[in-house]
Order: structure tokens, then sequence, then C-alpha cells
């Protein structure tokens, strides 16, 4: 059985989403933002980066695996699942799970801390990360537009790395209009059943203010 | 052969590092970022991210591999160098190469837009960015506190991805001070060959005043 330790942030729902998708039974453990967890000793002895998801592989020796984009190549590569073992498509698996690593999560990330989270009303910082968004997600659609998912023809984890952050665009105020392959892709994603099920764990947190609250502690310290 | 396309910058030396620590030869295609190459269709067609570094393998019908962490992984499989065969030993590879690729890069990033880049002076996002890269120095010196290179015994790409990150510490305005374990690897990492000789290419562009016009062009388009 793997131990998933998520909250409901994108990062978090990159693993429950691939978990769902690949109809692998595992037991979630929900990590309160608000309150610090992520950032106890116990935690940090899993992850010293002190951030969620972090799973444990109890039929692995309880193998810890931090990092969402490592822990989607792991489940992967121990289910056999969603990450196709052709060198060519799995290189470019992990070229778009990169841009999503290097390029989506963190300007998206940033985005939300200044529209949202920080103390202050910095526009030119607004503005920087949500025009960077856009060009990545024009980005997303050019792909798009000439391969029905990201890496190859078919469903793969780079396609939910993206889409657990894509499809909060929202909330980072940063626009997906007129991105007709995009929008397609979003669409689809959305009425799969493991990605629907997957963006809903854990309950914790739900609660708009309090997860606002949680996430403003972790920019200020 | 491999053609590299690339440029001088933390990213960019992450390929002539890995190449020249595998002793492969490759080819070496300047891309100077001032004059916009990145932005040509002729780039674009091979990574449409418009980003450096790219490679081209001419021994695997002309396969291309953008983002850099794409890279470091396909050398380390194709030449079965600096990357270990051991399941677990993998996977702590990718763990560190994914706390680069969506860590110490884009902070690191960040805080040179902000000291360096921005037409505005914006201290509060200043701040930010330089105690965040101090924070996740803090962290990759918890674990070289207990093991010799990040990922285990061995140096591994994801050595050579962090450390052509934190080696330009001083040019994010981030301390490294009194991270003794930091500071031994970087020393340690500093005077192997492959690093000295990977971090020298290419030499166009090494003219600071047209580097950083280079780099605020892409800050403001």
């Amino acid at each position: 059985m793997i131990d998933v330790y998520t909250s409901p942030t994108p990062n978090g729902h990159k693993v429950t989403v691939a978990l769902d998708e690949m109809g692998v039974e595992y037991n979630l453990i929900p990590v309160d933002l608000s309150k610090g967890e992520q950032k106890t000793p116990d935690f940090l002895r899993m992850n010293p980066n002190g951030r969620i998801p972090v799973i444990v592989d109890r039929d692995n020796d309880d193998f810890v695996v931090f990092e969402s984009g490592a822990i989607l190549i792991y489940l992967g590569e121990k289910y056999g699942k969603l990450y196709p073992s052709d060198p060519k498509v799995r290189s470019r698996v992990l070229q778009w799970l990169m841009f999503q690593m290097g390029g989506v999560g963190p300007m998206m990330g940033q985005a939300n801390v200044f529209y949202r989270y920080f103390p202050e009303k910095i526009q030119p910082a607004i503005d920087r990360y949500q025009n960077e968004c856009r060009r990545l997600f024009e980005v997303l659609d050019s792909r798009l537009a000439e391969s029905p998912y990201l890496a190859c023809d078919e469903f793969t984890i780079a396609d939910i790395a993206n889409w657990t952050w894509v499809r909060t665009h929202k909330w980072s105020g940063a626009s997906v209009e007129g991105l007709v392959h995009l929008n397609r892709w979003l669409d689809e994603l959305g009425q799969r059943p493991g990605c629907q099920s997957g963006v809903e764990k854990p309950k914790l947190e739900r609660d708009k203010e309090k997860f606002i609250q949680g996430a403003r502690t972790m920019v200020q310290r």
C-alpha cells in the first residue's frame, strides 16, 4: 500500500489523480498546511523541503518519494501505467513533465502569490506572472494543436502534471480565452473519472479562507 | 553526434557539464539570446517554449529533446553515466533533480529578474526571492550534511543540475554563508575538470552588458 501525504493543491492533486487514473488503492493522509504540519520534524524527515506531496511505499521498504514530478515517474514505473515504455515517447513525457515542473507550476505559483496572498499589491509583479502564465498556456495550446495529448496519442503523467495546474487558471488570474486546443484538452480531461475523483481529495482545508491563511503563512516564512 | 543548442546560463551549462563529465564529444551551437535567436521559427520548431538548451541526437533519427532536466535524463540513459541504474537510487536522483527544476532554478531565476533585470526596483519582491533561495540552500546543506552528493554516494546528474545554479548565488544576491556542507560540495564540484570546462561554454555573450540586455528582452516580452 502507498501512503500519500497531501493537501488540496495542484501539486497534491497530481498524485491522487495519477493513482485514481491507475486504479490503485492508497492510504490518504491529509496534511494541514494552515497548521504548518508540513514543517514538523516528522514531516521534514520525509521531505527536508517541507512541502507536500510525499509518498511512502509500504511494499518497498517504506521507500519515501518527494517532489510531485518524481512521484509521478515512480508511480508510472511501479504500476506500468500512464508512462509509455518506448524510449522516445518516454522522453517526450519527461519533456512536458519538466515543462510543467520548471514553468507552468512555478509561474502559476508566483501569480497566485502576488495576485492572492502577498501583503502588498504590486501590480508589475502580478502582470509579469499572469503574462508569463498566458505565454506558457499558448505554448501548450500550440502543442495540443498537433497532438491529442501533450506527449503522444495517449493520456500520460505529463497531462496530469499540467492539467492539475492549468485547470486552476482563474485562481491565478490568467486567461485561457481563445486557446481552442487547450480548452478542448481541459474539457476532455475534466470528464475523466480519475481526474474528477483525484481533485476532490483530500477534503481537508476546502474552506477557502483557511486555505488562503495557510498559503499566506508559507509566503511569509 | 549530439548537437547542443545552448547559451552561457545555468540551464545551458547543465548540458555541457554533463557531456564533458561523461567524456562525450558534441557539436556546440551557440544561441545568442540578446538577438532573440531562441524565438526564431527554426528554433521554435525544436522547442515551442523558445528556451535553451535543446539537443538534437543525430544518431537517433534527429531526435529533439528540450527542457534541461529531460536532457540530463536522456544523456544519463543514453551513455549509462551519472545516472545509477538501481531503482531507489535513480528515484533519489530524480527527486533532487526535480527539487532543482521546480525550486532552485525558478526561485534563483526570479531573484535574478527582480535583483538584476526588472525596470523597477521592487524591494519586497527582491527580498521574497532572495529569502526563498537561502531557504532552499539550507535544504541542500541539510542533505549534504548526511550524504557526500545529493542523491547518493556518487556524483550524478542531480548534482550537475543544482550546482550549475547554486554556484551563481552571488548573481542572485543570495548567500551561502555558514552553510558548511553546501560550501564543501560547491568547492569539490568546482574542482572537477568536466564541471570546469562545461561552464566555460559557449564563449558567446560572455560580455556582461550584452547578457543583461538579452535577459531584459526576455523579461519584458
